[in-house]
């Protein structure tokens, strides 16, 4: 039988401040990645999120990301891969400490925002990343964009990789993320993306902007829970993947 | 055959600036503490401090404080309870990655500033620091002051204590620092204070401020590695130890 | 005539994270404080922010706090009076360039949270506050809790005061708020409520916890814009004192 | 009578941390560049260093940096123009409360580190720092690179600007800065390095590194305070110019 991931970013707020209908979105994934505290996220959240994720019984990971929580990891900080070796350790051993504190496993490991756009192209910061994730812990899963960068630093590191979709992204032909510069980037038809979900896990393929179909593995699908209308499209991506008969489950 | 542990606090540089001569402080002790990256510290540090702590074969333990850099944690946050806990575990939990990714174990946890102060005289915290421990690794060792509060809560949660003696510091009659208000507070003849720490290790007891000769349990003894006047002092100490057939090791 | 202003906070958000219905609460109000990053505010929130107020033509006063984002001001950081005095003239420096970089006046100051609570009662603290906001500007309206020590301190400092009221909170026969740990505290009978801010205005009287008739000097009301509820309740005051022949004017 | 500023960077500790001799350094030079808690500096050293320079005489200048302690505004944290405009605001706020508190005169802004280099290059974020400074100030000199966008920002914004000669660089026959990656880029023979301020000074022209003679017009001479070697390379300097009869003296 087919299987896939939907995974969401969980734990984003921060002391007084809240972000992320995470209660209402963690029923509906397999998966989920905590902010560490540097780009969001803080102790006590991370605590609460931990716990949250842990009752529910979803995989956990960790959701490294720069340190710049003013701009919520977004920024380029243009840190050597010594720097981004250094801190993604920190924030995965951060999570981790949470983990075994609930005697929960710490799943797999998410860069965040520029981190995980930079990864996805810089054979260098990629490689940084990946080696962190295997120094902490070789059974970690190395999540990244699929075809990236990321996942091939990942496996030469002789990690296990995930690879990501976006629901509402063009891809190019070479199967890596349209800019969003041009004007179809992004996947404004709810429907149709909902349909190319369903067939890019079971046949793992899309058609690029340029409209060729192209190969894509889609390992696990990054949804959303920042708000009510979010939550509603990962309940339509949900439903119709298990009327295809396609488990959401954990990656393995 | 008697052993004492030899301590010092190390990793408190942060980006640009430099605390400490590490260096050449950790071939004089048995034990560190590093910064985590709240009070002192940042990843690239941690990292390096690591791996020299490593390479010199010294004990690691993590030093949580409170997170207030620009305070060097010695202000106190009055954390709640479920606060501290959940920075502490962070903190340990961060310093655990580098020591995981270095192959190397963590070996124990010794609070900072004004997080160890409180923890001394505070049940309540002191207690969310030994669960906070307990919860990441009961296999860690919790270092808190002699005859305080902090030794107690790490007793109750089942963790091996190791009991911490200030070599410049006098001690009131119930065993517990004499407070720094007092003129007699510091120890300022440093013969009188080398004379003092064979003393505490070999027979457990010193005299008090009041002249009253009291017991203290001394298993671990803080050093300071600030300038080459403390180093030379560690050099007398650690000397003095060792003609006397005591021997310097890590706490067990 | 009689008159009265209202208050609000401002500016309270950061980075990525919204707090306050900023835009719908400034039309109600005749002054706002607005937080100057250490607590919560950032420069971009701040630029936006004296942009609003200035448009709707309210009073903008610096809202200084805590260095404490994660605990968004409201931990005690136990600052020295130096330290006090050197972060409120920072955070009244850094609101007043937004202030002229916009033309347009900086009004009051405003302390923040606990650093509003502990200036309410603690004498040096209170001074040093007082001597920030004069040695910044002379002509600063300085806000504090009516019969306070921070008003005493800006009184003796040859600031102007403004003596705030709290409309949902018990007072003292002492004229002071009646400690939290109180059962009635809090006012939660808001017809009565809105009743006691005419009363406290028209007459300067109020009725303390212990029933008696005592004095307090109501200069300006604290209101919030949190949520939609919070709203309705300004509305409620601003059209009761209205009803009343009271103007709603920023502080002179 | 010739004249020349010679400017140095002030007030980069922070907390407990010690960066730059600058009792040693503020006798030597004519202004000063005082951090203003982004990249470095924090409230209470902020407000010992502009004591210190007021004492001195020496002409205040605010130095904002990228916010990013840990990087020390080294890291190019590309903000947008209006974000670079909300940070440049705040800190030189920031800065001008402490100098009104001490009633001396805020007199000129430059950038620091990162910020400084990329606004010497992209001409949006050099319009939008020499906007924020007029904004705030339009008495404020603008400090950058000689031959830079910020000198031509500055200009286009109506603001005095002070061009930045560097002692230690080599400049291109464009007459800006030689990039680090040459081998040339550094001039490390001190005695040329004085002949070649002396000469920059008095004839407003330099040998770039292709042996070409190129006008640079050096208002201001950057000088460094760090360690003692540093400082006496500042007397050197002041030592020759003074001897040429070129005064010293802060920039108009």
């Amino acid at each position: 039988m087919n299987t896939v991931d939907l995974n969401c970013d969980l734990g984003e707020s921060f002391g007084r401040y809240t972000l992320g209908l995470d209660a209402e979105v963690i029923p509906l994934v397999s998966s989920c990645n905590i902010a560490c505290g540097m780009h969001a996220g803080d102790p006590a959240v991370m605590e609460k999120t931990v716990a949250l994720a842990a009752e529910a019984g979803v995989a956990i990971g960790a959701h490294p990301g720069y340190p710049d929580l003013q701009g919520f990891g977004r920024r380029d900080l243009n840190l050597s891969p010594e720097e981004a070796y250094a801190f993604t350790v920190y924030q995965i051993g951060a999570l981790a400490g949470f983990c075994a504190a609930r005697n929960v496993e710490l799943n797999h490991v998410k860069p965040h925002g520029q981190l995980y756009n930079r990864a996805a192209v810089d054979p260098e910061l990629a490689a940084a990343i990946a080696r962190a994730v295997r120094d902490v812990d070789p059974e970690l899963v190395l999540v990244g964009l699929a075809n990236s960068e990321l996942i091939a630093a990942g496996g030469q590191a002789g990690l296990a990789v995930a690879q990501e979709f976006f629901t509402d992204r063009n891809y190019t032909d070479e199967g890596l993320l349209a800019s969003r510069t041009r004007p179809d980037a992004l996947i404004t038809d709810e429907e149709f993306a909902v349909t190319r979900v369903v067939r890019v896990v079971k046949e793992g393929t899309i058609e690029s902007v340029s409209g060729k179909t192209i190969e894509i593995q889609a390992d696990t699908i990054c949804v959303h829970g920042d708000n009510s209308h979010a939550l509603e499209f990962v309940r339509r991506i949900r439903t119709a993947l298990v009327a295809e008969g396609i488990a959401v489950e954990p990656i393995a």
